[in-house]
């Protein structure tokens, strides 16, 4: 980067530590720390007692914060998943030493920056397509480093991910023969399984993946080809991937965080699986009260992505969400609640991804004081 | 800001001058500059000629570039409207002379941003409290500074602004009261009316804006007081504000770049009303196509907003677009139509303002070749 060109504004930090949350300028995204730090151990013992053998490698999509990563780390996590080349980039630079694109890359640029974080940190990646195997080969060879990769497996997402058995084995084979590279296993992710409300949705859509996945691994070993790895699971379906048996590595990623949308899911409370706090808020100021039952806040649609509804307002009775433009959210009053201009409050995002992802700054916090300012791994 | 803090990953620029688009890192929001350059010149001549008298005052939350705004105020525009203090900070920055802020603050640090503003640059500032209006001159007086402040009026947008002529004209007369500050006149915008489909309802919600906007002003000036100033109007509804014979100002914002949800708006041909090119895409790669019928891209819910519904492929006869997640939209291929891993397509942002605040960088180019990188002055 050229530093004598102009910078975006961005990089104003809308808090420092020491502050109280009161003086913090908004619309901020804040962290709570000792419930992330809960949040945190709570999943990392789930996994060590429940499925000893099983990894955990969350997925780093959600908060895109090496300050994240290192926790999860430390608390036993292998290492993350990214989405994007850029994601990786900041999680190898601050010394994530094992790091799986969950994704496929399909032009030559981009191998060739997966190819140099390959040479800093263990670095594996997806393919459903022979071309792209083709440019991680070059890249690979290119830069004189080894490249793990996966085939991901449609397993019921509809999304990437080759849909047969036998398009799995083809593609594990031309790994195999692709110079700088080493076949790792399945990418078997079901993406949709997630939001389904019902546990019982839930667990159903998982034992279809694992049959699909079970079925895919074994015709690969028939081919003499060794299949280490099955990699998936989010926080709406871990449990059922961490028994199956089949499963060898956790991506869940939001149960960091959590957001309005993972509340709806209904949970099978006789399943004894960990209950995640809230940890992630928007802070927002209240510029406008003109009506006695309108208030209006500094939070929009710029602020806090409403792709899976609106935020919650769960912390406030008497609160009802009312609409978003881009700059502003409308909040309906029920007496006797009544908000004043310049009153700040929290906001619960309906979608925790992508809103992290409009931000430059994780504003961390005790519930009462600034305690850090972490970064925002954006871009691609 | 402390230089030895990290920073965000989000400062690695996807193109350079020079480069081919097809070389481009996806996914990148590109501007047309040569289309771009035609909207402003089309809006300033119409403007000039059928209003000569009103002020084009364009809104820089559009596009949050003091590149653009340097173009639009090259072709006659007095200044900006701005949605953010940030904004306002990077206007300011760039040397614009004229900048409104065209929404309420409520917090005494963003009021002593704005007085620094207001040391640069001709500032105001819309209120509709009376706490806002003691905020500023506060800030204003203790940095040695004019503030100029208009009364939101509540025209039909049903958010900020006060809800009658009396409290519009108490309003007025604390702004006068007030040292430091300096009363403007009236902010009149409906944002709802923009996107109301058919160009009647348009004209009748500014109609109605008109009606109540010149009774608030006749109440002040009735008072004793200059109401100089009446500002409003949008890319929807400017035609209607142009002709009304009262407002003084123009705001719109979105003319420059266009999105798929303005393009749904019927027009009154017969109105001779400029008609605007779409100069925005969002370039995507194309990074698997697991189906004969679908693609998969690498633009998702975290490189366009879909508040307005999902961005068009009007450009791709024989594309659907089938659903977006955070880092990937499918498409669905009719045939004999068929993308291939590693093709790039432009899609056109359903809207445009939220979109371009998901980006760092504006990628300007003149249809084959990148021209120019514009930073997007992010956050708040």
């Amino acid at each position: 980067m050229n530093a004598l060109l102009p910078l975006p504004r961005s990089l104003r930090r809308p808090a420092e530590p020491g502050m109280p949350i009161a003086e913090v300028e908004t619309p901020t995204l804040l962290v709570d720390l000792p419930a992330l730090d809960r949040n945190i151990a709570l999943l990392a013992s789930y996994v060590q007692n429940r499925a000893p053998g099983v990894r955990l490698r969350p997925h780093a999509k959600t908060h895109k914060s090496p300050d994240v990563a290192r926790r999860q780390i430390a608390a036993g996590a292998i290492g993350v998943c990214c989405q994007t080349v850029g994601e990786a980039e900041a999680m190898a630079a601050a010394g994530v030493a094992d790091i799986l694109l969950s994704n496929q890359i399909a032009d030559a640029g981009k191998a060739r920056r997966l190819a140099a974080i390959a040479g800093q940190s263990r670095l594996s990646v997806c393919v459903d397509d022979p071309s792209q195997v083709a440019l991680l080969s070059d890249a690979a060879m290119a830069a004189g480093v080894t490249i793990h990769v996966l085939v991901e497996l449609d397993v019921g997402g509809a999304r990437c991910g080759v849909l047969s058995a036998d398009a799995a084995v083809a593609l594990a084979r031309l790994i195999v023969g692709s110079p700088g590279l080493v076949f790792d296993g399945l990418q078997a992710y079901h993406g949709r399984a997630q939001h389904l409300r019902k546990p019982s949705e839930r667990q159903a859509a998982i034992a279809e993946a694992t049959r699909l996945a079970a079925a895919a691994a074994g015709q690969i070993r028939d081919a003499g080809i060794a299949c280490p790895t099955i990699t998936g699971a989010g926080t709406g379906t871990f449990a059922f991937e961490a028994a199956s048996a089949l499963y060898t590595e956790l991506q869940c990623g939001s149960y960091v965080f959590m957001d309005a949308d993972y509340a709806r899911n209904e949970r099978d409370d006789g399943a004894d699986v960990p209950h995640f706090e809230q940890a992630l808020t928007i802070l927002t100021t209240v510029i406008s009260t003109p009506l006695p039952d309108r208030a209006v806040c500094d939070a929009g649609l710029k602020a806090m992505s409403l792709d899976s509804g609106p935020p919650s307002l769960q912390l406030y009775p008497g609160l009802d969400y009312a609409g978003a433009s881009d700059e502003h959210s409308k909040l309906t009053m029920h007496s006797p609640f009544a908000l004043q201009v310049g009153q700040k409050i929290h906001l619960v995002p309906g979608h925790c991804d992508p809103t992290v992802a409009m931000h430059d700054w994780i504003i961390v916090h005790d519930g009462s004081t600034v305690t850090a300012v972490w970064p925002v791994a954006r871009g691609w």
